[in-house]
This record gives structure tokens, sequence and C-alpha cells, in this order.
């Protein structure tokens, strides 16, 4: 079964940082975006952000362009963490109110998601954790986040609900940190349609082993919704290529998100600071692909092998010899 | 209620690292490490190692030492990590005959524990983990794991088992890394008598912030079973006295061990490189102390309203005004 | 000696990330951040950044508006990072034409000190750097660095120009990256007038041990220009309340920075993006202020011996009994 | 000009690490040793540590077993980590009695190195340093440092001493951390015969680019004596297998250590824990040689122009189309 690819739209558009808020890039019209994601050699589908690319009242219209262009929305973002009223956290908010309208948000956009079809609604609660010691909740927060994803999560029980982790930033101490602490609320739920993302960059980011972290979500009833993938230099979120520091460690990724029977899409989410950003995508689809096609029957088979014999110069030797080049 | 504290007998004696594996103290007998703790005013329990401290043959007569020192036996810490047959892995071994004398390991100390009435074991599995990609079975191996805790756990079921975790070192990745995964492994054995241990300098190691850490095995049926203290540098296990780097963190796990209903042991597990081990100790035992008498009720219940109003500021006031010196 | 505080003038203003570009607060008119600043107790110097806060244009009126706040200007910081035609390097870049237009920015900013009597201008290059592998020339962009720094340092040799280093951000690795390299770039300009900056912040993402780091410049012809404080958790810059993490390294740093006879501003450099700006700075001075209050003659003296001796539980024991409140 | 590959001989022999002092493998006889490491294809040389595989007495003999054996000394490390009386420091250390004694061990050396005509002494310092603060005196310390280097290669005008930096451990802080502090000491110094070894592994821990680290030491005066090869996951000195982890930045490395002209040695320097020494060392060397292959003239002239463009996606395409395996 073939590797399904998508990327999130705003990996094409413009890119900031705290620098330089404007931007070090051009603002891209939403169906320029399209358009170029269509065109890169594997992407087969997009994420959208709600608020930034759909909303309720334009959901038909992006439904629309995505289909002339012959993509699929994998999944909806709810925007909890690009407005100021989200500062200070969404579902995990102290205020009541704004755990209200963070559910509003949620709801609006699990209503996009009905009406156009999309079967996942991706949760990156970044604003939701903290900065300080002795300023956080860590029982009544918890307790709210676990229950307003429980109130969401049970409102549309069709949709599925990707929990994605990040140990840091915005927020220096996030609440869905790492693998197992959120499918620890995943599971928390009590409710199938609630599961986890992964994000390549976040997984380092927080010392895991990738591979490991996919099959602990897939050993615990297929918690692992949905992938990100992007690379890094491990100690941030520096959402580059993918494969443009590492490299066997997609290799092991790949392989196990088979193993374990992962159906779902393998999509970018990458910040192209200062690169082109569909050639950034282009790069790292391509990266995958290649990966993908060497990782046969067969080469899966002698994986297995080195796996079970547990020989780290045997399995370098492996890697050496068929994931690089000879002259 | 007083925190009782504690230390693992160990910390009072020689130590090494693999550039001079001879050690850069002296050998330091049995009978005086314990004279030695006994001295270090706030210890009142010992943690020991199986096979390094105690054995079913000597077991009368070092609880008779304990008792003599009127010191409690706080927990046996199996050696599962430095033995050779170990270096694999003990419990998770591939071979399974490795985890079966890992299994009769522990049902030894369990012995031993039950003997002299020691409630406690505290699993720190150091050598179960890997170091290259594609060279551990994530599925099995973890298999393994969890169905010889639960066997141990069920042929001693007055007896409570700690899982420690610990990210890295000596492998270079661990299974047991985190709270989270550490703590769905102790619920995966569906036993009341399996929890988890806390050590401040690997939780700090997993860029966890201890206290939140804390809570969320409290919140999971009050799995927090015990805590090692030390400090560090954040990114390794340096093993050092506590407070010697961090502070305001020092005084939020306090707070929320007490807030938890934490009823454990504070226990030190520290490694004097260079430093003579009981002063290192006393130190570390007395910045704790320090804290928890400034940790009154009153602080207490200030803490809960600068929790609740989330203010990184006042906090900070309030923690420096509180905690540091005035002229 | 008193120390003289200070703080960078857009502390107190609005904040923004890559998530939130529009930013977390408000935007704070700068009449009214000067006098926030003023109002800060110890508050005696602000540092302004170029086109930012103050251009040739309205130097005079800035200027005044300083005088009449009582206030010193610090220094002036270029803006070389917050323009998207910095985006890939200033003074660094490939671009032959973009380092002229760097060069002229710090010509313009000189003239601006120049013009209003201020002696230090604070280069801190955030874009001069790269992100990826085999993409930066390190012989020729470093050869630029050089070759601009000591261009215009040798015009305005009245002027102090500190060089600021930070390991990483914006750009995944940047050129004046830690204390060491940087002080090989100011003292390969042969010019008395090029020193360093340090930021609190950086040092510990750049793993370093900021005294050390203090005395290694101070060492090499005073070349320790000008100090940013902050803290951090070591891994990021997360520009934090001072002593809201560490404490005893401040205590070290403050106590070197008086040996090494360190005469310049002790200035605040942080990134409150949720909190009072004021109000934090505020925090962090009084922090600084505790600490130095607590450092007298008596206390110098007996650190001193402390260091001699390099006893780890003496000194441990003493920073816990001095800096420490008791009950 | 073909890269010439050394090993140092103990990477053939036990391993032990702080929880398993008595090693997890086997002792391996010196002779045994230097045949396994002959057998290695691409090995021509060997590094030796001095006390542990030659002294003043068996000098003679070893050298006629390398020269037996078809291979050059190619270095000779001083014991000066991994004996009691280092514990505190050698060359720095705060007791002249240390100093003088670790400066005989480097005469002791330096003779030897002249007996057998070995043209390296490869100076690393593990145990200068300190742990915590307020306990080093990183003034009088350095001084030590310097001044004692310097003494050792004036007295040696004929070697070359190469100062080996490593960020940490054994000492949480080393006074020789990082690529530029250790340039800045060679170049105290004033001996043509001081410089600086890069461990690429150091280097990662260090956050440097290892590559922008070797043109900084070459754009010094060739200050670049020597490499140590091996892979880490960047936050410790995990010492493993080349290639094992990352990819491209050893191509980048390989490029410039080139392109300035860097004539020295390519020395493995591991700590395969659990893996056969020399098939560890044989899967390094292996992939450097390919590295070295694929890094045609034609190649590098094409990744002159890349590091001329300065486009990461150009960059990345490249690095996958010409370095990673097709189907």
């Amino acid at each position: 079964m073939k590797n399904r690819y998508s990327v999130i739209l705003g990996n094409l558009g413009n890119t900031c940082d705290r620098f330089l808020p404007s931007g070090y890039k051009e603002v891209v019209p939403k169906l320029e975006m399209i358009h170029q994601a269509a065109a890169i050699p594997g992407i087969e589908g997009i994420e959208l952000v709600g608020t930034w690319d759909i909303t309720e009242a334009n959901a038909g219209e992006i439904d629309g362009w995505l289909n002339d262009a012959g993509l699929a929305c994998v999944s909806i973002i709810p925007d909890l963490f690009s407005q100021r009223r989200w500062g200070l956290g969404s579902l995990s908010a102290k205020s009541a109110e704004t755990r209200r309208a963070a559910l509003e948000e949620c709801r609006s956009v699990a209503r996009i998601a009905r009406q156009i079809g999309c079967p996942l609604i991706n949760l990156w609660l970044g604003q939701d954790g903290y900065d300080y010691p002795l300023t956080a909740d860590y029982r009544s927060q918890r307790a709210y986040l676990a229950e307003n994803i429980h109130l969401i999560a049970s409102e549309f029980p069709e949709i599925r609900f990707a929990l994605e982790y990040k140990p840091k930033e915005p927020r220096n101490f996030s609440f869905q940190a790492r693998a197992a602490d959120t499918l620890l609320m995943a599971k928390e739920t009590g409710l199938a349609n609630v599961g986890v993302c992964i994000d390549v960059g976040h997984a380092f980011m927080a010392g895991e082993n990738v591979a490991e972290s996919a099959v602990l979500l897939q050993h615990h009833g297929e918690k692992l919704f949905h992938m990100h993938f992007n690379d890094n230099y491990r100690s941030w979120d520096d959402d580059m290529i993918v494969g443009s520091v590492h490299w066997v460690e997609y290799v092991e990724l790949l392989h196990w998100l088979r193993e374990t029977g992962y159906a779902g899409w393998y999509s970018m989410d990458q910040y192209p600071y200062r690169e082109d950003g569909a050639a950034a995508v282009r790069e790292s689809v391509a990266f995958l692909q290649n990966v993908e096609a060497l990782l046969t029957e067969t080469r899966q088979s002698e994986l297995r092998d080195l796996i079970a014999a547990g020989d780290a110069t045997a399995t370098t030797r492996y890697a050496r010899r068929t994931f690089l080049a000879k002259l």
C-alpha cells in the first residue's frame, strides 16, 4: 500500500518569527498555494487551518477549490494558537469564558469538517501550557483539557480528533508535550475517535525515538491518527526539510509505520522561513518517497531480521549499503 | 506532616565513570556508610541495592545494622544494571534466558524485602533500552517488560514496585524514559502495587517540569510511589547536590507533592563524584528541609493563590521575597 | 561601586512570536515605555534599537525624552535583524549590495550615537548565520563579517562596538555564536573599540558557564563591553525574568564581574511574552539588586576562599546559608 | 589526495561506564587489538594512550608491533584523565604538585613520541574543568593551563600538540570546551606547534556545526591538527558509529576539510559499549570512505556552487540525489 502524502497549506505561504513578524517572504493567495501544493509530485491532500484557510462561511468554496485541484482535505486544524485571546491557553485556560470560546471554535471547525467530509481534526494546543514555575494549576488545567477534548469529540463521533504534542513553543512547557502523556489524555476520554498526531520534529525535540513513539501509540489501540513530517537539529522545532539532517531514523519510522498498520497520511508540516515553500515541501516528499521506494517487502523482511538480531554494526552496515549511494 | 528523608546507601561510597572505573574516592565499608547516613540530620531511611548491599544470605545482618542505626529500609533496588549479563537488557532482553534470570533477580530481591519488611522495590531498568536505530523491537521488548513487571508484582502483592524512569544512560534510549510512558506501563499491569518513581534529575533531563509530572502520576490513581532527589544542568544526569543549580522548582515540587498527598520518602539519589558523599547528601537534605520549613500552611495558601492567578511577575516577586535571603 | 542597571526599551513593548505575529499585548507608545522604564527602581539607562526607537531624524527628540526622564542612553542596537532585506544576513550576507546597506545602517546608527553622546553600539547580528548544511560559505562570509566590523569600528573610534553572541535564533546557526568565537572576531579587528556583549540566556543556551565566559573576555584585554540579563531553561532563549529559574549562577556571575573589573551596565534584555513588561523588568532588577546587596566585601572575600578551596559541599552550604532565606 | 584513516587503539578494547565499571566486553590483549586494527580496511594508523598502551619502558616494543602491522603511530594521548590523581584536574589543577606531575606525564609522553617518531600529541584534558558554580578559579586555572601547554610545547618544538576540546564529561564543564576557546588558548601560547583537535561528537554536543569549526581553525593559521570521528544524538558524547545518525554533515565536513587543506588523519574515536569494537570501527571507516569516494572533483565543484547559491532546497535536492541510494 502506497503512502499518501499531504501538506499543511500554510507551508506554502509567508513565514515570520518574533524578530520579523511581517514575514520573510510574500503572502501567497490561498488559491495559488493550493495550486502549488497540487503541483508537488506525491501530494494528494491538504491540511487547512481554521480561520486562516477555512471558515463556516467559505467552506463550500474552499472545498470546491480543493476538489478542482484533485486534493483531499486531510485535516482541519482549529486555530487555537494564533489569536490573542488564546494567549493564556484555550481549552485549558483558567478563564471559563476563554474555554467556552475555544470549545466553540472547535465546534465551528468540526461543523466545517462535517460539511466538507473532512475526517480528521488535528488539535495542536500550542498556547495550552505555561512558562514559569508556580503559575499553572496542573490539576485543574489538565482536567479542563481532558473534559473539553471529551466534550468536542463526543459531540462529533464521526470525526477523528488527533491530539498533536509538542514539548515547547510557544509556551515554555506545553500540557500536551510528549507521546505518552498525550496518549494518556486520549485514553482518558474513553472515546474511540480521539487519538494522537506525531510531529517528527516535536518528537526529536522531546528526546523521543520517533519510531518507538509510533509503535507505542499503535499498541494502545491504534491511537496514531496522523503524522507530521519535518527535520531539525533535535533541540528545537527547526521545521526543516525532511532528510536534511537525519536519515536512518526516517527509514526506521517508515518501516514501523507499516509494521503497525498505520494507514493515515504522511503530512508535511514545515516552516520554510527563507526557502521557497513549495520547493521545500517537494524535497521533503521526494526524500520520503525515496525511502518508501527503498523499503521493499524484501528489505522490510531484512530489517525485521536486523531488529531481531540487535547488532548495531550489522544494522549500520546494512543501512549504509542499502540507503547510501555508491560510486 | 513532616517529610521523611532517606538516601541510597551507595551515595556514600566510591564513585567512578568510564574514564576512571577504579573510582575517584575510596571504597567505604558498608557498615561505615550506614553510620555516615544515620549521622546526617534528617535522614531516617536507606535504600539498598540488591547484590551490592544486600542478598538473601546477608539480609538478616544488614537489617540488623539498619535497625541498630535507627534507619528504615525504604526500598531495595534490584541490580539489573551493573552486571555484564544485563548489558543488552534485563526484563526486556531479547534473550528469554536473560529475562528469566532478571525475573529471578527480582524475585530474590522481593523475598529479601518481604523478609526484612521493606515495603518498596524500586525498579530502575537502566540497561533496558537501545542505542541505535533499527536494533530494538519496540513491540515485543516493551511487551516483555510489561509482562515481567506484571509477573513479579503479582507474585508479591504486598510489596510496592516503583518503576523509575530515565530518558538515557547507560543506553542511548531507555524503554522507561519519561513519566507518562512509565505511568502507562504501570497502569497496563492493572495492578495496584505498581507505580512510578520520579528522579528529579531524570525529569529535568527529559525536559519535564517535575511538579507537573508528580501531579500527573498522583492524578492517575496515586501512582507516585517514590521520589529521588538531585540536581543537574538539565541536559544530563549530573547527580548534583539538591539546590546547587535550581531553586524555585524545588519549592514548586514540594508544594505539589503535599497538595497531591504524596506520603512517600524524599530520597537522595546523587553521585558525588569528587565530593565527600555524606557531606553532599547532608547539603541536599538541608536544602530540602529549608524549603520544607519555608512552606508553611500560610505560604502554601499563598502559593495556591499565585497559581490560580498565573501572573509570572507576581510569582517571581513572591518567590524572591520569600525564598531568597535579604540583607 | 554600585552596579548600574538599564533595560532595552522594547522589553516594555508588545511581544509576538511566529504563531501570533500581531502580538500578545498592546503596542505601547514610545514615550510611555520610557516613563515606565524610568519608574523601575534601579533603572538608570535605556538601550534603543535603531529604526524602531531612534533614527537620524528623531534622534534629538528621543534624546530629549531620555534626558527628561533622567535616563542615560546606554547603547543603540542597529536593526540588522527585523527587516526583510536582512533575511539572508546583513554584514555577512552573500550579496555585496546587502552588505553595503547593512554597513550604511551601522553608520547611520553610529552617527546617531555620536550625536546624542551614546558610547556603545551593541551589534547583535541575528540574521547572520545559516540554517542548512552546505548553504553557507564559512570562509568568505566570516571574512565579510570581520571586514565590515573592522570598517565600521574604525570609522567611529570613539564609539565602542559590542558584538553580542547567540548560538541560534532566528538562524539555526549564528556566525557569532559563543563567547570565544565572538572574542576571536573582536580581536581580529585589532581595534580597541571592538568588544563583546554577553547575554546571559544566550550563554546558557550555548552550554557556557556565564561567569567563566565573562572572565575569559576580561582576560583578553577587558573585551567584555556589555551585559544582557535574563533567565531560561538552558535549551532555548526563553528570555525570562532573572532569577526565575537559576540563582547561584547569578551570584557567581556578579562576583566575577566585580573581580575582573567590569564597569559596564547590567542591562535587562527580556521578552515578557504574556507578562506586563515593566513588572517583569522590575522583578529582574530587584533580583539582581538583591544579589548585589548580599555580595558585600566580606562575602566576596569568603567566595574567594571557597573558590580557592573548590569544595562543592562547602560552596553549596555557604550559598544556601547566605542566599537562601531562613525561617 | 586520499584521506588517511586511523583509530584510537582502545576503541577495540573493553568498554565500561559508571554502572558497569568492570566492563561490557572482554579485555583484549594489546597485540590483538593492533592486529584487529590493521585488518580494518582503510586503517593505516593508530593513536595510543600513554600509560595504557605505551610507556617509556615498552615504547620500543610497541613501536615494533606497529611497524610489523604496517601501522603508523598517529598520536599519543597522555593519560591525564584516568588516574585518580587527576581527579581534580591535571595541567590546570589547583595543586602545584599535581600540575608538576601532569607536566612530567606530558614530558614522558613527549619523549616517547620523540623516540618512536610520532609527530603528534593529542591533549584531551578531560579532568580539567569543574562541576559546581563557585568552585573553580577561571582566571588562575586557565592561566595554569596556558602556561603548562606553553611549557610542554616549547620543550618539544618538533612535536605537534593538538588540544582536543569537549564541553562536558567527565567534568560538568571542561576548560577546553569548544573550538574557539581552545583555539584561543592555542594562539595564546604563540607557538606554531600548538593546535586543535576536533572530535566530531564533541562539536555536536557543543552545538557547533563541525565544518564551520574546521574552517575557523584552518583560517587561524591552519590550527586544525587532528580530527576524531564518531556520531551521536547531539546532546551527549554517545561515541557511535559514524553515519549512524547523521549523514549530510559528514559530507559538508569532508568537503571543507579538503577545501581548507587539512592534511591530517581522519581518526576514529568511538566507544562501542556493546558492539564488537573492530566491526564498529570498520563501519565508521567504510562510511567515511563512501563519502570520500562520492566527493569527486566534479562534485566538490558542484558543492562550491551550491554553497555560493545558498539555496537550501537546491542543496537538499543535490544531497539526496547524490548521496542517497536510488531504487
